[in-house]
């Protein structure tokens, strides 16, 4: 059995890699971007005025003098100053024209009226300096600059950037093809009306649903009870996947056939047993560039175990970088016996700082023991205890 | 100009409620549900072994007995007590027959081979009170209770709790139909190559990404000039969706039109202009069940605004409760001067604990201000300097 580090450890450097595809970039927001992204342009790609008000020379300007002026200049438009021209008017996002480096806000000028067709205006600032209220040419990024290299999640910060670059297409990581299988005897499907000592298939909507937040939506579900050549032939198909995903069948029990169907599959294994509750039995191995992960039946366990181990292989799949868990204080104490790293459903409170706090429930086959958690606390296999207002490492769901 | 609180209160006393409709559960991850969920059976709905061992009774238990048993119980199968039979074998997940109350673990037995066509087995263990290693039916859930309320979003492990009660529909809030204008005679397509003093069009990309968290997809998405009839023609077609969101066109210059075509349009203004930064020439109305935000154009100053605003709409239009803010301990100093509530772009850093680390950038036209940061921190009105430690109210972008 190894610990939950080596575990990530062996996923991470089994993992393959995704193919790079080239999508519209509309369809890029969320995914994984791999290629490096250069500035196309000086940003801002002119002097733009940040302010409405009135652009002019800093150099010589005094506040007893009145400025006259006839032209106004919007965003959008752009105009060549003539002779003799001392001051105009300009809006927020208009180009300042060559010559000027200055604009005073209109808060700070006094409108004086008309004079041989000119109106007059009298400024009342000390901000005076160059390029006041200016964005400067190139002040936020130059051309040629890097401004995104690969592996960069698009969020709709970057999105909008892309979008400003004008990036009509983008290279980004191609979402792995994911197969579930769910397996057990007492297993039925919704559908179905079980007996009283069966129950129905929740685990495949579980995973289906944590995939959504790779807006990965699986190619296939199916459910097999613990019958050899079911199982087999699930396998079988499974394996025409980046990503199979099993549930139940790993554990102790003499019906536990997951194991043995794989590696008889070809399926190498990485590792069997973890040292963490929920979740020991997980299995997890590689046939080739394709990943098989056997999840214990319970449906927590399930969920724990999707997030810090299938997690962790989508992540480095995709080109993620490693992920890095929160540290937030505990409310509450918490004790264990066993020589587990434990997992525990949290949420997050706000107290006097935000806090962790347990989410109570009767263990990993409590149907509900992730829901209204925000997250996963872990507690470290040689800690005991977790006192009140400990740091703890935390996962959350989203 | 009013509060940043109170243009809260107005958005969410405006609000008005989505409908309901049913859909299969397949499609409800995610979204928010409009119905209360009871339990259909006990949970667990029978005594379930929670280790592979052997189930007995614990009255009488003794270490020093050879028990005898001949019969395996696995998951999925039930049967009922013979006349004299003092255990059998139960695997994790089967459940324990009329009669027994105790399972022992297997790793606590000592098999001690056969007898008469009868296995032998003793137990050296001192977790023998009444249901040890058992599930009690119902102990999760009784049938008939209520677990979910009304406005609650369906997470992944509700998704998969929905299943497991065997609700194959769900009635959830019909997401609302949103459309975009993006205004500005200065914003050009991404198709076409802008002038050196022309910018292209990001807003509507950002708005659009920025919509996904609510899985929704805007219906449409038009571009148009500071040019009265356009937009007047963008606006009327615009009026028929739940959210109409434009941005640009807010704020003092000459050309900005937005306020006066929508209140000519029939859309009551319920606010303009918000004490923040960015964000400030905001503008928010109502027409019927009909919400308008016009969003200020610079990049950034969209992203807070939706964030922010937007966000809180469409919360309350969903029935989803009113988010609630972390609080995190800042790492820096950080100063203003004016007399408004600043949101500015952090990243949550893994220092001591979990700290928020500002993102610097040239301010709200900077193309880069919001990316790599992970949200937004508040910085209130009357605050003129945050220092190292200090709390802050932080506000996830997901």
């Amino acid at each position: 059995m190894i610990s939950f580090p080596e575990a990530i450890r062996l996923i991470e450097s089994s993992a393959a890699e995704s193919e790079i595809v080239s999508v519209p970039l509309e369809h890029s927001s969320g995914k994984i971007l791999r290629e490096k992204i250069l500035a196309d342009r000086d940003y801002p790609p002119f002097n733009r005025a940040t302010m409405d008000g009135f652009a002019l020379r800093s150099q010589g300007f005094s506040k007893d003098r009145i400025y006259s002026y006839k032209r106004e200049l919007h965003a959008g438009e752009s105009f060549s100053l003539e002779e003799g021209e001392e001051t105009i008017r300009i809006m927020t996002g208009a180009p300042v024209p060559e010559g000027f480096d200055l604009v005073i806000k209109v808060e700070d000028s006094t409108d004086l009226g008309n004079s041989d067709g000119k109106r007059q205006v009298r400024f009342d600032t000390d901000k005076t300096s160059s390029f006041s209220n200016i964005a400067i040419r190139g002040e936020d990024l130059k051309n040629g600059e890097e401004i995104l290299s690969e592996g960069t999640r698009i969020s709709s910060s970057i999105f909008s950037l892309l979008a400003s670059l004008g990036r009509s297409r983008i290279q980004i990581s191609k979402l792995p093809k994911v197969r579930i299988i769910s397996t057990g005897n007492e297993i039925v499907g919704l559908e179905e009306t079980p007996k009283p000592w069966q129950i129905r298939d929740s685990n495949s909507y579980s995973i289906r649903s944590l995939l959504q937040k790779y807006d990965i939506s699986p190619i296939s579900i199916v459910r097999v009870g613990d019958d050899l050549s079911q199982l087999e032939k699930a396998v079988l198909e499974g394996l025409d996947s980046d990503i199979l995903i099993l549930s139940g069948g790993v554990s102790m029990g003499n019906l536990d056939l997951v194991p043995k169907v794989l590696e008889g599959n070809g399926v190498r294994e990485i590792f069997h047993k973890v040292r963490i509750k929920p979740g020991k039995p997980i299995w997890f191995g590689m046939k080739g560039r394709q990943a098989v992960f056997g999840l214990p039946g319970n449906p927590f366990s399930v969920q724990v175990c999707f997030r810090i181990f299938v997690e962790s292989y989508i992540r480095k799949f995709l080109c993620l970088p490693t992920e890095s868990s929160l540290l937030l204080p505990f409310s509450g104490e918490r004790k264990k016996k066993n020589q587990l790293t434990e997992f525990f459903p949290v949420r997050l409170e706000k107290k006097q700082t935000t806090v962790l706090t347990e989410n109570k429930n009767n263990g990993s086959g409590d149907i509900r023991a992730g829901i209204f958690s925000d997250g996963l606390a872990v507690q470290f296999s040689e800690k005991e205890k977790v006192q009140e207002g400990e740091l703890l490492e935390f996962y959350p769901w989203n």
